[in-house]
């Protein structure tokens, strides 16, 4: 399934997004006090509407071709607390409250891989 | 240009990519001890291993179709500390020392539009 073609996204705001070949954007979800990095998700523009106007964080899910209210079923709820967008508008910055754990693995956020930079 | 198809990248780090049709991943941009956002970039493999040998962030401009070494022609260098996969290998989170303005508009970072979100 497709992300849907239209949307109640304001047409000022949906003007602005630089959608990929698919759609999306990418949203990048920060806990808002202590700026930890939780995840990234994909949001099309029916997406961010709900997010934008429902206080819950919604994302399109790639892999299961469908909207995905975060924390509907694990529990693990993104409180909005504000949605911002980049200057070329492929990607927006989410600052959420998280309940519990970001990442589907039980771990606070996704990002527990160290790649092991050369740092500088 | 499409990116390159074969890069120095360690296999075993290339093996956990997701990458989108496009042969990229999102790239996370944070600054290290603030924790601010700083923009979002797209990395092919050959960025990627770029950005972890080099103590240098390198992304793939999707718009002009070339490698880019952030900071060459505006001096706003972006120092790597650490170069974290998250846990579907889709997206990388990407801690650095920021030089000046991570944005091309001159803005420090480039989310600076709200969109108005309804808060929770």
């Amino acid at each position: 399934m497709a992300p849907v073609s239209s949307s109640a996204l304001d047409p000022d705001i949906a003007a602005r997004l630089k959608h990929d070949p698919a759609g999306l954007v990418a949203a990048v979800i920060q806990q808002h006090d202590t700026g930890e990095v939780l995840m990234v998700g994909w949001m099309d523009d029916e997406a961010l509407h709900r997010t934008l106007t429902s206080g819950r964080v919604t994302f399109w899910s790639r892999s299961r071709g469908e909207y995905w209210r975060k924390g509907d079923t694990s529990g693990h709820v993104q409180h909005v607390k504000s949605v911002a967008l980049d200057c070329d508008g492929d990607a927006l910055l989410v600052r959420v409250d998280q309940v519990g754990a970001a990442c589907h693995t039980g771990a606070r956020t996704c990002f527990f891989t160290d790649l092991g930079a050369v740092t500088a």
